[in-house]
């Protein structure tokens, strides 16, 4: 039996499986016709293969509201383009906001210029449900802020921080803006000019659908961001310097056509399905998924109440099982991909109260449906009953 | 008609094309079957996402006869290899010994920290056939000297540079030694032990038939370099600082599991046909591209001369004809796919003397065959013809 067949995957925050037929056909059709290195040849099939990663760049930049397709590079993951975003405009002495909720591909880059470079970084609490108080934020800034960090959803609460309160602060107080859309990018609408975002970092294979070893950091262009990586770029060859043009300035290095081509597919198959209507179902999932738990004694679900904005992630734990052992027990008995431990983000676990224990996080994907979140409370409940004997 | 039936690929320099059919097939089921995030969760399609990976990293131990798997980290491409192995090990006021026939992605970083760190560089020019005199890398060694790195083989020329005597020069200087293998991996035999190798940065999608978006670093075991990413791995989430496990440290974010899949595949191809039986097949072509362009008055080909050693490159110019002018045609006219321009190494233009004027440069791989030669020199010796008149 094929896998497909037989998993209930609710790991989609890892990174969304299957992907729609149109991902894997686009890849393939790039290997086969596209499969030359674009900007470094002008033979025919260089020239496609530069076409194509162009038209990937328009439907990011028509996905997210980003006036110049060129204001984008893509990189290997989110965690490549944060690191690009925040080395590159932090100097030292600078300070820094960021959220609770940061994955470690914030909080480890911040750590580590923390020490190299002595920059200093405020996290802001947000309340247990992983709310955020706009007004505390603005409390931290000093004269030393000059990047505002923000996780737009919670990858272990799932809650949807304000975005747009947050662009509009970093704006009045003349601080950079930076989005981690991890979790957001496909499901909640982006639209980085009234939002404010000076830098988005996105990944390619969550919630766009395209593969892994893809993403993208969108630059505001009047932004000069230092690269991340110097080399070849297949224009200005003879100059020593990195070039100045973009995206070239951030894109050293052969890119990932083949898998650049699967993520334009799938970012056009969200466009058509539209972020609005995905959105809506995985949200009617989680509320499904938190009434189901809910009836079950012990369980405690994380993050934002029912009925409340949040993305396809619903975090939980139960009192008399261990998450390590209760996800252990979902995959091998009933075939129920979710994830157990701090899901790279113990801030986020020391604000929801569950540092020390993990939690078990299913989350919620495009193909996601009724019937397996009905799996999903089923064997939760039977792993819970038969803990208490 | 597909492309693969009508277009002459000698551009496999930039990135080879076809994959063998293994590749493609490896990268679907892969998707299909292994679409999960490796080690970012216990269940079970994550944990075979993770054996691929752990089977690729052997793949490549094996041939590079690396003693342990986990010293290899995977990358987008090599110019993030590079980037990681220069960046991680240089501080202020070390000295660096290159050699003229060194790729961008190895000029650009160190201009790079030239100016940031204030580190010095020298290149050793090679001769103007591209073969280098170990002797002048040796009387460039000052106490000051900390890293030596060479192209194994020159992009734009295809001379193979001598890493093991370079190897045993670093080894008996207390030297670093970092090898560029972007134009020899999977074509010429490379051993990091026996060659002293402390880091090797290797692509995945030329020479060893992977996919775009793959690639490494070797780093030897006893040797830290600082990552160049910072982020989550799935493992020690509640540390700040990155985690000091390999190959953890250095492949922060979500690897490109499907693109790795690709190129174990790659790899596995190439180990089957013999690496020795790969480069036995494009050097004789290589000479018989030689021997056809000689008979064209006016034609000269750049790098090793006929009967030495080389990689699968043969560059040349027409005298009376602008290179990309000539490649232009080719395309256009022939449906040869070749390159023209600077190759993104213009320290070996100015070695081979063809500064302000490029190269058209043919690269051969594991497909081509005599009949493809025959019609590049045809085609070059009707340009040739045409433009005399």
């Amino acid at each position: 039996m094929s896998p497909q067949n037989s998993i209930v995957y609710l790991d989609h925050a890892a990174t969304s499986w299957p992907k729609p037929k149109c991902v894997q056909e686009a890849m393939w059709k790039a290997m086969e016709e596209e499969g030359a290195n674009p900007g470094r040849g002008g033979h025919v099939m260089a020239v496609q293969a530069g076409k194509r990663l162009m038209r990937a760049r328009m439907a990011i930049a028509e996905l997210f509201h980003i006036q110049n397709p060129l204001d984008i590079a893509f990189t290997l993951n989110t965690t490549m383009a944060l690191n690009m975003a925040i080395m590159g405009v932090l100097n030292a002495g600078d300070h820094v906001i960021a959220t609770s909720v940061e994955h470690n591909s914030v909080r480890r880059p911040l750590g580590w210029l923390k020490k190299d470079k002595g920059i200093s970084v405020t996290y802001i609490d947000t309340d247990v449900h992983g709310n955020l108080d706009v007004k505390q934020v603005e409390a931290a800034i000093t004269d030393k802020t000059k990047l505002l960090i923000c996780n737009h959803s919670s990858n272990l609460l799932g809650s949807i921080l304000p975005v747009k309160e947050l662009g509009m602060l970093a704006k009045h107080h003349g601080l950079l803006f930076l989005v981690d859309a991890a979790q957001s990018a496909g499901v909640v609408p982006i639209d980085v000019q009234s939002m404010g975002i000076d830098m988005l970092a996105f990944p390619g294979h969550k919630g766009l659908l395209g593969p892994t070893g893809t993403g993208g950091l969108y630059i505001h262009p009047e932004l000069d961001v230092k690269p991340l990586l110097y080399g070849g770029t297949g224009s200005h060859s003879e100059e020593v310097e990195q070039p100045e043009t973009r995206p070239d300035r951030y894109e050293a290095g052969t890119p990932n056509t083949i898998g650049i081509a699967g993520l334009e597919a799938g970012i056009r198959f969200i466009m058509k399905q539209t972020v609005h209507k995905l959105y809506e179902h995985e949200w009617e999932l989680t509320q499904q998924l938190m009434k189901g738990l809910m009836t079950i004694p012990g369980v405690r679900v994380l993050g934002p109440k029912l009925g409340e904005a949040r993305t396809g992630i619903v975090a939980f734990q139960i009192h008399t099982l261990d998450s390590s052992e209760l996800a252990f027990r979902l995959d091998r008995e009933f075939g129920i991909a979710v994830r157990a431990g701090y899901h790279c983000t113990p801030l986020a676990h020391a604000t929801a109260g569950t540092i020390g224990e993990g939690a078990v996080r299913a989350s919620i994907g495009w193909n996601t449906i009724m019937e397996d979140i009905e799996k999903l409370v089923a064997a939760v409940k039977h792993c819970s009953e038969s803990s208490r004997k």
